[in-house]
């Protein structure tokens, strides 16, 4: 059936057996693909239908369709004309994880990260209306994307401004971890009857509050009403509070439901309309079903088995992530002021057995970095050691916090700044470019970077006796390095000669001394000795060692790092030199100045040329 | 009755009328200091009561109060052990104008920004939870602060977590400008009795359709119960559903019920609480009555007359706030695509004209930056050119908004971003001290800084025609600066020279060229002649000036800005220089790497050394 898709307008031609077979086949087609993959399967199992049905009602070119986040769009991409390129998602030079609309004209607005979809259709739709081509606009986001402020802040707007535009709220009770707070509760509360049953037994209250005669005739005949009345006007509230109309809650998996449902609010209603639809994350894949956060976000598989295909190491090292979560955790054992935040990424940072040992000392606030942050001020104010994990991308949304909340009053939030680099797959939305840059500006920040996963336990346990101020220590996706090197003490601001040299000195920022020692071994079958530098703090800057290396007559310094060049730790050694009116040729390798894309890390690094040879060719030429 | 106030204790002694004589002599003190220092008057009468009630049932130092943004804090301030210092209300060296843990133990939480108080308030409530030294936390926060999305995470999380939080929800229908969204209509509803009235139709209609004999003897029995029992399911819906208890609406200038409900919550209630006050903006003071919007922040007045007090000039200059907005209006006049966008600070940023006379293309989105910049990008998808004006410090709040759906799209929105720099009595949460920093790392960006009211003319005419991509400019608080200069034409990326010269050069971003060129005056009477040039465009910098300048055989190179200096515009020539491998002695002047109190702009210049005369003084020894 799939074959037959040309384009999104074939779908409007299908019966109903067809589409539900259409259904089946992109199910097969995307636990294909991303058992090869690896990539986003079990929301995009969940919204096949969501997905059919709009487009069997809407004309995706003409109707606007923002994905919300767009790890649940596999389905819409292959029918969009990218069934074929599908077989290359994620990969280098292939189809990216999420929308894009440099990828494709269906793709109305770019995705990644989660909850900005709301604002952009809105902008969609008042643009349209000013350009006097108005259009219904669609927007699909999941239950967990709304604990986010960004996606309340666009439904208030909304509801105010009264558009016209269909919010699919695609609920399946959970976003990437356990989904959380008040807004949940509402959601299930709305699910299970319970509102419902609140309101009616208020009702019966008043009832039996009433004269005797009247009361008996009543009960008769407000049993066949109630149903009706209630359902209509209660569990609806909090959306229609909003100025949105509710319809909902319908199986998002009934496909004839949800396509005549879609078409009476196309062709019934012009103001905002909030279509709560319920489906099952993973759905039509068994393992996906029962495990749902183990098939989020996934690697290759055995689409068979539902093994993860792991690389046959017999010593695996743990990720970075699992390093921080697992050493939190013992810190925590014997320091009862420890308490672990994360925004909605438990597994994601490493979390799950801090969680499990000491539940009342962890928090998961949903997607909502800046109140995370603000509320770590608030743990911090009153003497205690909040540690925020949070990815390096996702604290963009929290920048205003870290200054305002935290730098300016001087609070002791530690911040794990995790998948700070490359990540790879997940590209440009997800790289840790920036947190160097924007974190560096501002007063009383400390800022750690660890060359390894040694260095990464002895920061963590640093930062747990700094009380001076925020500290962050920032580390990358991925397997821990590991180094068979002496192993100086942490002091506050203090880099690490790892190997005297002369002339030349290498700086590496955090694991980017990967790369650095790499350099260093390759000179030294030439006999040429530069300086190792390992450059624990970007923020202070080692200062003496600046001085010392310019006494010792080095020339030459190269500063390696996997942050944006602008801004970020090199420019901080041109500023430190600066400032001691000490000069070098100084060489910077980083991030260019460019958004870099999608694929395998290493594939990404040589591309922009962050690389040992690179690095050793430049040296041999100084 | 305001000196028998030793400290807030006394409070709890005094009985009801001496309670209604303290709130009496705070709105005169009140008045009588903001009238000379300036502040924010109007948003502080709006919640005497309201003060004294809290302080007269809770103890500050045992049950926290946050204050959200802290601006209506004043009577808060006079009544804990601030009474005489809050004479130099705003000055340098005197009390802040917000709440700050550094100026007194009574401040829990510091503030400044709208919408951090739940998340503060839900850190110190579970840290003291933590500490088993549970306490009841309480916020006090506007109904303009909730159109913020933090503000939102944290009602959703508190819901969530069910901790023992009083939010006092100080209605007044207002934030800065007139409030907005959906949540705005949910409140005017629940005052209006809208919802209450909604419902009772529709039991009106369920009755009609009972059986005939049933009908009547209802109507009569029901009607005495229906309004307890609607008011008690109804119009509290939203924070309902969110987790909290709901009390209101209570008129919060009756100050004997505030203080029986305050009561009340206290002895009964030990979950989240939303205690919904009505107050009036400016109350007591007749003039800021009728005018909350001018009295709201407000420099000095006469108090007897309401007049601002004005320098007397005779031709008063506009401010650059005035002029960004009438350019942007005659821009609009011709450009049918221009579309403006501001966060809740319509009069602030210059555009109530703009929403006078082009009502369809203005949209204020309430205190939500974040969305206010993906609703912009969601616009500029669509071809048309938005115009998102917001402060600086603001700003922050948007930054990942700013990297994940304008610059990696691409995206042509423009930011003119205002209280750039130093703000003055207003202080370190509202100088606008990073916006280089933080922008200048971000691909794709575009950022300009005019020297006067000129420039800024220009640039925003160039900025409309500039269509590749994000666009900023940046410019500060206060009146135009004039110069009668040649007026070179704007091209992206060059630098204009004011003046040739020889052997230092002095580069000035945007204002700052004041600075510049009193320096350069001044040396011009010592006969010496550097280049003065005033760097337009912060990114991308301008390197052939600087290969041009290291060609004429310049030495010293000297820079100013109003930001940060690390990462600043400083750091972008050092970064420059440092890519053209050409080499100056390079002196940075900026903002410190330390938080910039509060007062009058020119004091804090003095005491940061940003001052020609330091400069001045430098350049004659190199």
């Amino acid at each position: 059936m799939l074959e037959k898709i040309q384009n999104p307008n074939d779908i409007k031609t299908l019966d109903m057996l067809d589409l539900k077979e259409l259904c089946k086949d992109l199910r097969s087609r995307i636990i294909e693909v991303t058992s090869k993959t690896g990539g986003h399967l079990a929301p995009s199992l969940g919204v096949v239908e969501v997905t059919v049905a709009l487009l069997n009602v809407f004309d995706p070119l003409k109707n606007r369709i923002i994905w919300d986040v767009g790890h649940q769009s596999y389905a819409y991409k292959i029918l969009t004309e990218r069934n074929k390129a599908f077989e290359n998602l994620r990969q280098y030079g292939g189809l990216s994880g999420f929308n894009s609309i440099s990828e494709s004209k269906y793709d109305a607005f770019g995705v990644g990260h989660s909850s900005t979809s709301l604002s952009a259709a809105l902008g969609i739709s008042v643009a349209k209306e000013q350009k006097q081509t108005p259009e219904k606009t669609i927007v699909v986001i999941g239950d967990g994307a709304l604990t986010a402020g960004e996606a309340y802040e666009g439904l208030n707007n909304i509801g105010g401004l009264k558009k016209d535009i269909i919010v699919i709220l695609n609920d399946n009770s959970m976003s990437i971890s356990k989904n959380v707070g008040g807004i949940h509760h509402y959601l299930a509360n709305v699910l299970s009857g319970r509102h419902y049953n609140r309101i009616k037994n208020d009702v019966w209250e008043m009832v039996q509050s009433l004269p005797r005669g009247v009361r008996n005739k009543i009960i008769t005949g407000a049993r066949r009403f109630e149903d009706s009345i209630l359902n209509m006007i209660i569990p609806n509230s909090l959306f229609e509070d909003l100025g949105f109309r509710y319809i909902g809650p319908i199986n998002g998996h009934d496909l004839p439901t949800a396509i005549k449902i879609l078409k009476q609010v196309r062709n019934n209603i012009s103001e905002p309309a909030l279509v709560h639809m319920i489906t099952k994350k993973g759905k039509g894949y068994e393992f996906a079903e029962r495990d749902a956060t183990k098939f989020h976000g996934i690697s290759s598989f055995n689409n068979i088995t539902g093994e993860i295909n792991k690389k046959r190491v017999k010593h695996p090292k743990p990720s970075y992530s699992k390093l921080f979560g697992d050493t939190l955790t013992k810190i925590a054992e014997k320091d009862k002021d420890v308490v672990a935040i994360t925004a909605a990424m438990c597994d994601g940072t490493g979390l799950s057995d801090f969680r499990d040992r000491f539940g009342d000392r962890f928090y998961d606030v949903g997607i909502a970095e800046q109140h995370a942050v603000t509320f770590a001020a608030g743990i911090a104010s009153e003497g205690l050691k909040p540690y925020v994990a949070i990815y390096s991308t996702f604290l963009q949304r929290a920048y205003d916090q870290i200054i305002h909340d935290v730098a300016l009053q001087k609070l002791p939030v530690r911040f794990a700044i995790d998948r700070a680099g490359l990540v790879g797959e997940d590209g440009p939305t997800h790289h840790g470019a920036f947190d160097i840059s924007y974190l560096r500006c501002i007063p009383n920040m400390v800022i750690m970077a660890p060359k390894d996963g040694d260095e990464l336990k002895r920061m963590l346990l640093f930062m747990n006796k700094y009380d001076k101020g925020p500290i962050a220590v920032r580390y990358p996706r991925g397997v821990i390095d590991e180094y068979n090197l002496k192993k100086e003490r942490i002091r506050l601001g203090k880099f690490e000669v790892v190997y005297e040299g002369q002339k030349t000195a290498i700086l590496c920022a955090g694991t980017s001394f990967k790369i650095g020692f790499e350099v260093y071994k390759k000179l030294k079958t030439k006999n040429i000795a530069p300086f190792l530098i390992n450059a624990r703090f970007i923020k202070p800057i080692d200062g003496d060692i600046l001085n010392e290396l310019y006494e010792k007559k080095v020339k030459n310094i190269i500063t390696i790092e996997e942050n944006a060049i602008y801004g970020g730790f090199g420019s901080a050694i041109l500023e430190k030199c600066n400032e001691l009116k000490i000069n070098f040729a100084i060489n910077r390798f980083g991030l260019p100045d460019e958004f870099v894309t999608y694929g395998d890390a290493d594939i990404l690094r040589k591309k922009i040329g962050l690389t040992a040879k690179n690095i050793y060719s430049l040296i041999l030429i100084l």
